[in-house]
């Protein structure tokens, strides 16, 4: 879910973008059970990590999430568990049509929110059960809807569509090939959608569910379609579920967290190893003082990263994996997960003999074995560090 | 995939039914990887786990599976492996439509197998990626094909079908209400779809994909729809894979295999208990006696049943029970999942006293600490059993 780099799309740099998140639906359906946004996956809820999806992408200002009244509660403390940033809750209407007009609404009436947002030219519109949306289509669809008013994405079909007659027999199938399934995430130039929504009937309202159909109905908006991939499908049985946890799961897992000290050789290395990483893995950098309490790290940790890499000066970097160690067993993390956790010790004293170094594995080991009853495995490296980088001696616990 | 009993579906007892399985997909649009039909879930290839949904009913004559050239020896020793019966297997075409109907011909046709197999009244078309289709929807198309002569499964769509005009832009989009997915198991009287195949021209066999299409094109037939069950999706993607997997360990994990002596006393036991549990859960009841080597039990085994009741005299319980315990090892599924195994020791002797219970209690519990450590959790129960069930005593360890 990090904003990959060099993947195709321009970037609508300089245009303001606003994301709708229609998260209302009550779950009636399901028969009182938790709607799917708000099931748990992982221990963290669906619409968090779609949430979090978009925010991580810079050029977008605003992610208004719409849930119904009562579940406003719900998701305030999702914001403010998860850290989430530029998030405005609006109150959602009885259908999905409803409450995506009241999303808009809060860019021009004050009935929505405190205080008005700054209107976008672009909105774009996704489901909060599809949290898998990368920034490349998002991009794709934001500059399409530049040029053509409107735009969506677009996959092929599963399964042949077919109509059936009244008597409950094959009417007819329709050519695979001519047709394709309507996703999202789409994108509207602000004011088209937005007129849509003001002009369209309450039978739209409260049957239709297609935005791009009203883009054309009412504006006369033909959508440009954009092929999206397979990322895009939406949570919607319980299988769906199982599947984007085990999504999840593999993306965590491939995830690093480098947290560093302030100190000089500590973020020097630690910005080497980024460096030599970012090609290979999902990576997040930490520079922090372990000392103080850091909520950036916190947020990391709820974020459920899997791995980290600690990298702090050898006098104190024992201490400092403690923090570490303490942080995420408070966050419960080890228990649905054996997190990693690499512990660099560096050594930048001119003079180090061999059993120095001998002394320092041995406090290691000794501290592995304890984290190890916490489902943390803690593998120690001490670095050697003057000008260059020489990995001095490595042992695994 | 147990058959389900008593739910809806006259079950279509006097016909003679057979299924064609195309399993032919040759990975190639995955990019070379593993056809998803022969993909492992849970360690084993997800055909084998349609074919057992399949071979479960037991009005099914015969399965015809129908794989590439290139993996008949693959098929061949899952069907071994898994001890897989009423099956044959026929070499595929290049296209869909071409397989399913090689896999027809073995009815008509000595080309596709050593001998004729005799043809059926109703041929069920199936897919090898729809593990979990369940006995009653089966039981329905059947039902339905021999009134119309075709019949298919369908499902609503999940997403907004649009058509795009030359330019890539949306052109319409169709009213969702008004159209369905169609899903597989289909079923047709075997003379319709069989001309319909021989009818049908080289276009249709290399670009269609829809049998219920050529079923009212060449026939005239319209077919009659069924609603489905959500259980009816086909493994498409990768995420489909890992619902798979969960779906399947679900499954298992609320399976039981009660294994009984054949001697008098474990074997009543063992039947009293089966009634009892039956409405409860899964179970699947065997007796043997294990001092030979039985083959039924081997092949639950490699389906990964979890959990195993042995009830045996006491005077043989603990060895019979180590041997279950051995097979479990050989099978590697402890290593994948815990098993859980409840050793019941029946004591059918006139008088026992409270002593030599203890002393039998802590036989079973030294032989369950080292059965943990292979991932494999044994609890015991000792009954003592005269004319009616009295629990004695029961210890967890």
């Amino acid at each position: 879910m990090e904003p990959s780099s060099g993947t195709g799309g321009a970037r609508p740099a300089v245009t303001p973008v606003a994301v709708v998140l229609p998260a209302g639906g009550s779950g009636e359906r399901l028969g009182g059970a938790t709607p799917k946004q708000f099931c748990a996956v992982q221990g963290r809820p669906l619409v968090s990590y779609t949430v979090q999806a978009m925010e991580r992408i810079s050029w977008i200002s605003d992610i208004i999430v719409v849930v119904s009244p009562e579940k406003i509660e719900t998701m305030k403390s999702i914001i403010e568990k998860y850290g989430h940033k530029r998030v405005t809750i609006v109150k959602g209407g009885i259908t999905r049509h409803r409450s995506i007009f009241n999303g808009l609404k809060v860019f021009t009436e004050d009935e929505f929110s405190n205080h008005l947002l700054r209107k976008p030219e672009v909105v774009i519109i996704h489901d909060a059960v599809r949290p898998f949306v990368e920034e490349d289509i998002l991009s794709k669809v934001v500059v399409a809807a530049k040029e053509h008013g409107a735009a969506g994405a677009i996959r092929p079909l599963v399964s042949t569509v077919i109509a059936s007659a009244a008597d409950g027999c094959l009417d007819h199938s329709l050519e695979r090939a001519k047709y394709r399934a309507s996703e999202m995430p789409q994108a509207f130039l602000f004011d088209i959608i937005y007129e849509a929504y003001q002009q369209c009937t309450d039978y739209d309202l409260d049957y239709g569910t297609e935005c791009l159909h009203l883009a054309l109905k009412y504006c006369k908006t033909n959508a440009k379609l954009v092929e999206g991939t397979a990322d895009l499908w939406k949570v919607t049985y319980k299988r769906d579920l199982y599947a984007a946890e085990s999504i999840i799961k593999d993306n965590l897992s491939q995830q690093v967290c480098v947290i560093t000290d302030v100190k000089e050789a500590a973020a020097q290395v630690g910005f080497l190893l980024q460096e030599s990483l970012k090609s290979q893995t999902k990576i997040e950098a930490i520079s922090v003082s372990l000392s103080k309490n850091n909520s950036h790290l916190q947020n990391v940790i709820s974020g459920q990263c899997y791995n980290f890499v600690c990298v702090n000066d050898k006098k104190r970097a024992i201490q400092e994996t403690q923090q570490v160690v303490d942080m995420l067993e408070k966050s419960n993390i080890p228990l649905l997960y054996p997190v990693v956790l690499i512990s660099v010790h560096l050594d930048i004293s001119e003079n180090i003999s061999f059993s120095i170094g001998m002394e320092e594995l041995t406090r290691i080991k000794k501290f592995a074995r304890e984290a190890k009853n916490e489902n943390i495995l803690v593998y120690g490296l001490l670095i050697q560090y003057k000008r260059m980088l020489i990995p001095f001696t490595r042992r695994n616990i």
